[in-house]
C-alpha cells in the first residue's frame, strides 16, 4: 500500500499546474524536476493562467534550458461557477530537455 | 503596382491579431476566413492576450469547424514601454480544416 502511494505521488510529480503565483516561482519547480532527473515536465494551466504558463516555457527556454523541446495541447473544460456552468480553455505544455 | 499591393494584402489577410475585442469577434473573423475558401489561418497574440487566442481556437473547435486541427508555436519579442525593454510571450497557432 506504501508503494502505491508513492508511485501515485512519483506520476503527479512532474506536473506543474500554473495558477496565480509570480512566473518565476513556477521556474524554479520546472528547473528543480529537471535537476532531479525528470525527463517529462508537464505543465499545465487554464483560463487567463494560460498566458501564464506560456511565460513560464519562455523563460525557462530563454535563461535556463536552450535545448528545451516542448508540445503544446489545448482544449475546454466545463467548470461550476456559482451554480452556473462555464467552459474554461485549458493548455498542457509538455517539457523535454 | 496595383496588383503588388493586391497580393500584399492575400498574405496577411488570413493573420488575426486577437487583442482586447470579445473572443466572438474574433471567433467570427476566423469562419469568415474559412468560408471564403482560405486554406490556412493564423492566430496571433501576445501577453495577456494569449489566453484569448486559445479560446478563440477552442470555440471555432467547438462550435463551428469540428475538424479542425492546430498547430501551436510560442516565443518571445521585446517590446518597449516608457523607455524599459520588456520581453513579452506571443503564440502563433496555424488553423486548418
Amino acid at each position: 500500500m506504501a508503494e502505491k502511494t508513492e508511485t501515485a505521488k512519483k506520476e503527479n510529480d512532474n506536473v506543474i499546474f500554473v495558477g496565480k503565483k509570480p512566473t518565476m516561482s513556477y521556474v524554479l519547480a520546472v528547473i528543480t524536476q529537471f535537476s532531479e532527473g525528470t525527463k517529462e515536465v508537464f505543465i499545465k494551466a487554464r483560463g487567463r493562467s494560460i498566458s501564464r504558463a506560456v511565460d513560464v516555457v519562455e523563460v525557462v527556454k530563454n535563461k535556463f534550458i536552450d535545448t528545451l523541446k516542448y508540445t503544446i495541447d489545448i482544449g475546454t473544460e466545463e467548470v461550476e461557477d456559482e451554480g452556473k456552468r462555464l467552459n474554461v480553455s485549458t493548455i498542457s505544455i509538455k517539457l523535454t530537455k
